[in-house]
């Protein structure tokens, strides 16, 4: 761990986003048709390393339905629209005709509505019912409250996701999660982060989840760093978050949890990025956000951006650009990375010679002098 | 001091802005409601480390005791509007309606106006009487001249706050002010500066002063480094600073002196920022200049501005975001990190797992490859 | 080879585009009129070593007829739309009068039509029959069914052109393009590439070919990073094929294969910072898309835009600048690189000293710490 | 000489502009009436170490007196329009009053006027008449045949200027200058340059001259870059040539030749950063170019921007900001360090603690980790 004097005895990393990294070809190439992009976690493979995040303007139970049979792992938000509205169409409307100026205000006003247990069960029940593996998630204030109502419900894939989720949380009043025996005491795989460092990935992955969240939450437009002083440069925090895997996997005499790259990733080349980074998955949330069926109908929010006292994000207008599928799959008409997400993946494995995920994670990569 | 060739023999170091860094989450995790923000120097002790600036569009008396009872510690500006003119409102006017072509003219014709040293006491005592904690700040030319009616009105904090304040002025033909004699002789706290770099921080740390300002003066708009070729990346000077109070706290014997991050935080994310490169506290003046009852109704300059034949700063038009209250406490209606600044400093404490301000200024943290 | 830590094991060079680099004036001078620009590859030799880009936009038969009469080199993309159409006119209208947010499609199917083998021997034809050195270019995909053609049409210097070619590709179900027996065979010098890593670039060299192209394909808008992730800053890219080409010296006993920029060569000042990494000639598309008879009217694309299901780049608007005379040899009433490019590289091999382009690869170079 | 891997075996080093730097107050300071800006070269000493640049939109003969007047040197270019036209009004006017797209043109047909030796005669004796130090620039291609004009009129300070003036000219066809003999024979004392290297600037320093230009000649909007793919950063230039002074100095048993930062010294913050980096007098155009008697009434060109050819610069339109006087010592009314540049300068010296420019050539610098 390189470390730069910053001033005084104050030291620090210098940390890289996508943005500042890319791959290099070798002196190998392949047919995309040769490429596989199988992703494999627990008991459960699916065609494509892209979850759709648990974000109200991407997943709704009938967008998993589809991304499911599209061969993918989308996430229902259960603190979100759907959980406290029985029919949460009104409420859409209203915070996608609201002006910018008060679109925070209407956010907040929305989200003050409970959570609704039965709706939590009802929803899951309805992605199940259509045959496709359920997942959703929870954040860890309401992760105690509403478990059993999950797990009842038959979900598939837990997810315990929150700005910082920490093994080791510290409270004073009330009983804090202890994420451990959480975990252990659930029969069904969990996924659970965000988190940033190699530590307390580690920490993470000691609690026996299969999957960990790199990243801190949040939307295309998070403000964070305006509002925190905290950022995460995405390529650092998940390459440090697979050294943790390579760790926990000795530790362990060989358990491997999945890191999964959870923020930041928007356009198809950012995928490839995270999994040369040593991601397993991206979880996707504003390049999914602009499909025809996507709920925000192209405007994106994050779960930061409804903050009742200190929100930190906001709701950005993406525009559409096409079916679900065609995002996928393609074909493209556009040259932005916002469609054929999975083609171009396969393009990059094939063009650089890797032929499966797991190899793409030893790609060379170069730090780019100055961005474009 | 990792120095770097620029060219032939000259050497620099580099330099870092609050800009250029970002706080890490680490492993452990706290809740906003358990983490305090108490701020204490001498013998007073405020609710958060954020002194409002003594600059005309900031703090006016009547805000300076608003801002005490908030909590905090304002300070009023001796050199500006409130001691030149009895009532000033006619003034004020006329910088907020003046056209940026001219305004700069405006303000030299109005700071032409002397200071009145039974207004200085006026002042003062207006803030006493309401019970809060009187500070007020006199640049190094004038100190000498207006102490007196300082003190005599019964101030608590004396600043002496000037663009670069030396312990070591050389001039040849004026007695010159000699900063240790003066501090040890007044019986009030005294906060000084500012300065930039670990020895010149060392040195008015030797005057006795109860706190340093770390910083070059002027406000959210100043041209310094276009004007005089001078420029402070504040993320380095707060750390050199604070790492000249750990060498005077061990050759005073233990007498520890506040570092005050004073330039540059104009977002809430700054204040955490400043916190981590080793500040006790900061000064804010864009931040506040932003209030429904800043007397510069949104427009803000600083004093560099009004320099009768070298300004080095303009008035800038920053708009009005909320109640002073709203802005220290929120809610925040807003994602810039304009509002609720405390509330933000605590969630970023808490996020990152530390109680208080002193286990803040030891966090880890990040250069970013590149500003987002 | 200098990595750094990017984060946890993963490691990166930091890679330099032309931007990032310029060349440093010595302290010797000499007249523009003493220099040469001669480019001399295989038994044949070109007045400057700028070569045309085989791209619909920029040539013509009739446009490398003339680069050709002009004492340069100019190849034809045998997969445009020359090999497309009998006369296609009509397509090319099309294209350039198409709207921004339809073009690719406009492309996609414009592109869709076959290529015909009998277009290929006609261009080709057309081209020498005129009196000039005629080259060509295929993909690696086509080039096994049309290279018959090619040769029996009698051309001179033969291109194998993709985003990333290699020397070894694995394919599993169709029979892979053996480039080491196919280069063997032809009997005409052949020009192989992209690549971007110097192991690439010594694999290509030992196929037998007489120049190696490096880059990743595309026109000066493609989008390859946003897509796939993939990004060659050209300063590095170039030095390290530059430093297989001695490696390569070495262990053949004496084989110079010439190595030539094709990417980011676009102002004329780029020539000269891809000859002093070491370049011995340049590939320039958007440069001369810019003359009064250039193809594409001043639009330009590249073949990257024109895939079927995953475009990763777009038609550009650069506008007409001169004819293609004064593009290459002025006068210029421009001040931006785009006029008279050989007298700009003359003029920077006069004022920095050095008489021909072999010792102009030996220039000092310096790093702009930010790009001014 | 710290160099960097670009790729394979090309290394530079990073080279640093004036804005990549800033100079750090120390702990001490001073008044600004106490120090001195005093430049003293050969036997002629002036009150500011500012020369005005040899630019036909900076220096009219009549400018040159006024400056001389006021303490300063300026400098008239022999080869612009008042040795070309008796009376060049109208020739002003029409550059003045030109087109941004027809200006270049413009430009090179008036430029193509002759240049006449009487006319060189009669602009120096008008200098000369009004009792100031007269000084004047050559280019190296016109000097061997004007300068027996020059000096006959009797020239105090004579310059030789271009791009890059090295000692060592290599030419083919015509007799090169020999920039030794002819500054041994000639008998007024000579700045010569530009140049941007140690040892450049050394083998400069040997030919005799009094004062060495650093930079690439140019003026604010010069495009040598995108041209011919050379850029001189100056920070880094000046600290080269600097060090090629301290080896010249011992070398020659105690000759000091003042080195000259002639390029990017455009506001007042520029002066103090040049002399930080160890020059002893900076060149101004564009600082100087808004003077209400400017020659080129606000609007800008360098000798690059006429050529014939190949032009590498434009006209570009700065505006008029105040009287040569209100430049030069203010009052300033502006804070964009356009006005007032002797008080800026007199202001950085003494809050950064040094007395005259000799001292001020030691400050500490640092280099910004990203530019504001």
């Amino acid at each position: 761990m390189t470390e730069i004097e910053i001033g005084g005895s104050k030291r620090g990393r210098i940390a890289y986003s996508f943005d500042d990294i890319a791959l290099v070809p070798t002196r190998r190439t392949r047919n995309p048709e040769d490429v596989s992009t199988t992703w494999k976690i627990d008991a459960y493979e699916f065609n494509f390393p892209i979850m759709a995040a648990p974000m109200d303007s991407v997943v709704s139970p009938e967008v998993a339905i589809n991304y499911g049979k599209l061969g993918g792992l989308a996430v229902l938000d259960l603190e979100g629209l759907w959980t406290r509205y029985e029919d949460p169409k009104a409420e859409f409307k209203k915070i996608i005709s609201a002006k910018p100026e008060s679109v925070t205000e209407v956010l907040q006003q929305i989200y003050a509505q409970a959570i609704k247990p039965e709706l939590i069960k009802e929803r899951i029940k309805e992605i199940k019912s259509a045959g496709v593996i359920a997942a959703a998630a929870l954040s860890p204030r309401t992760v105690v409250q509403h478990s059993k109502a999950v797990i009842e419900a038959g979900i598939d894939i837990f997810m315990i996701r929150g700005t910082t989720v920490s093994a080791e949380h510290v409270a004073k009043e009330e009983e804090s999660l202890n994420l451990k025996k959480f975990i252990y005491e659930l029969e069904v795989p969990v996924i659970v982060g965000g988190c940033v460092s190699q530590q307390a990935g580690l920490h993470l992955m000691r609690t026996g989840a299969a999957g960990v969240l790199v990243g801190f939450g949040g939307g295309a437009a998070h403000t964070t760093s305006d509002v925190l002083g905290i950022r995460v440069p995405m390529a650092t925090a998940v390459a440090d978050v697979a050294a943790a895997r390579t760790e926990y996997l000795d530790e362990s005499g060989g358990r491997y949890v999945h890191v999964i790259a959870d923020g930041s990733v928007g356009k198809s080349g950012d995928i490839s990025k995270a999994i040369a980074m040593g991601a397993d998955a991206v979880m996707m949330g504003s390049g999914l956000a602009r499909s025809t069926t996507a709920p925000g109908n192209g405007k994106h929010w994050g779960s930061e951006a409804i903050h009742k006292d200190l929100p930190r994000g906001q709701v950005v207008d993406l525009g559409v650009v096409g079916t679900l599928e065609q995002i996928l799959f393609g074909p493209s008409t556009s040259s932005q990375g916002a469609l054929n997400m999975v083609g171009a993946l396969k393009k990059a494995m094939a063009t650089t010679g890797y032929s499966d995920l797991k190899e793409l994670q030893r790609i060379e990569v170069v730090i780019n002098a100055a961005k474009a």
